[in-house]
């Protein structure tokens, strides 16, 4: 049996990536019901609001699910509490160093997946003791890796480093995807983008559109002197774009970010102003479909499991 | 049978990618004896240097083989002719429009393949005429398109977009990241870092040896105001990077950047003034081993062919 079905005893070694405005319980339930891993993304969500889409979401989906969380989380302790008090069964960490929370997860007997962009985090993973890694590549939307390493290169790689479970995300959307994924060597995927622009993602409509419009190298890794993120060119991005190349300093970039903009741009479909977070293979899609489409999709041939 | 294989007619559907500094008729005729497709890579090569590479690979394998040719090569009229002249059976065309050249070449009944990295040009190589196209992404060594799709994206995409023999270059070194290349769509492979690391190759001992010891991350895409080209981090580099950083005109990089930087580097092997140009994979090697090897170990799994 495959090891990340087992792990999370879902059906399908497809996990949705916890992803900020995107993922609340109505994705997360949906991918869970189809029979992948739905996580809700608390990256974007208030500790009372968070605790609202869990509820929500086990009364939708009687499957497992679980939660992703930005170690760089503000209030990260009250947080780590709700998931132990709601008694929450899977989460998976990103962004931050997964020796701070991993063992007090375990303890609860929760099981841990860690997303990591290069193998000295994987090895960092396994010493935390993780149950699971998540190794995501250059071309996946949102926050990325300084080192640009692509999931290709990445996924062999990490597969060298460690022996535990391995996802890899990043460029994956189809089940031809999915193949090259397990013949590099990952035991399953995470998938952003695609859920990101499901019926049942909490994106705004505009955002999903405009998502689904995009061409080949419509997407840039920017503002990389603060935090490497990868977003759709546009008014914003071009403004971004313009002074990186002319030399502006992490203070004149963080003035020109502000605070608030890629929930003014996903969330509130706010097209100039907003930030728009996706990954370089949105261009491949053209029409908003629901997760169960998606997930028939994705799992049509039989070598995926 | 393999549409890569019958259309050059070789034995596996591997193409040896042309390189600058590495791709003399050594490499390219070891490729071919072991059942590959070798290419002199002619971008380095002044036009008696190329005569007599070819005639050398001539004598070195009774195979077939062929040459790369970059259309911006700065006396490609004598270049072309002379590959007629010396019955070249085979051309791969890179770095500039595909309409330039492939008519002239197919006049002569030469094979034509294109390289590039988005789909749109594509779509041009195919209305040029061509028969095969590469498509090569962000992880790629060297020389490197502008919109940054990687491997696992292009591949998809441009194979949406033409029903041409396509071979998938950029992060492919290993079988399994061959088998990846064919799930996502391609009919073959062009290799370029783990044939440049070959006994067989031109490139100085030095620089197989630093390439042989990075790490993950060790390479970066940079000069992307001039040509983005991906090159090892180190002394020149770093003065690369923070010229970028703080805003260096076109005018200030090419003086950086001066004349020769990658014979340099590559042919005569001085790491601080040299331009090391490798692709991300070239971390996984750690040994110089004779082309053989290299096509035994492509070729291990019989879902290659």
């Amino acid at each position: 049996m495959n090891r990340i079905c087992k792990l999370f005893n879902i059906k399908h070694p497809i996990i949705q990536g916890g992803m900020v405005w995107c993922s609340g319980w109505k994705l997360a339930s949906a991918v869970s019901n189809a029979g992948g891993l739905g996580l809700i993304g608390a990256g974007s969500m208030h500790p009372d609001i968070l605790r609202e889409n869990i509820t929500k979401c086990r009364a939708a989906t009687d499957k497992p699910f679980g939660v992703n969380v930005p170690l760089l989380y503000p209030e990260i302790d009250k947080l780590m509490h709700i998931l132990v008090e709601e008694d929450i069964k899977i989460v998976f960490t990103s962004a931050g160093n997964p020796k701070t929370w991993t063992g007090f997860l375990k303890e609860k007997g929760i099981k841990v997946a860690h997303v990591i962009s290069n193998s000295r985090f994987a090895i960092k993973s396994e010493e935390a003791g993780v149950d699971a890694i998540v190794a995501e590549g250059f071309e996946a939307g949102g926050h990325n890796g300084r080192e640009e390493t692509t999931t290709l290169c990445l996924i062999p790689a990490v597969r060298r480093t460690t022996s535990l479970p391995l996802m890899a995300a990043g460029g994956i959307a189809t089940a031809e995807a999915i193949a090259a994924a397990k013949a590099l060597g990952a035991d399953g995927v995470q998938i952003g983008t695609r859920f990101a622009l499901t019926e049942e993602s909490s994106a705004h409509i505009n955002f999903k559109r405009l998502c689904l419009n995009l061409e080949e190298g419509d997407t840039r890794l920017l503002l990389k002197k603060i935090s490497p993120t990868r977003m759709v060119k546009g008014k914003f991005t071009s403004a971004v774009e313009e002074a990186e190349i002319s030399g502006a300093s992490v203070d004149e970039l963080k003035n020109l970010l502000g605070k608030g903009r890629a929930k003014k741009g996903i969330f509130e479909g706010d097209l100039e102003e907003g930030l728009i977070e996706i990954g370089q293979v949105a261009s491949l899609f053209r029409k908003i479909q629901t997760v169960k489409e998606v997930m028939q999709e994705l799992t049509q041939n039989d070598f995926i499991d």
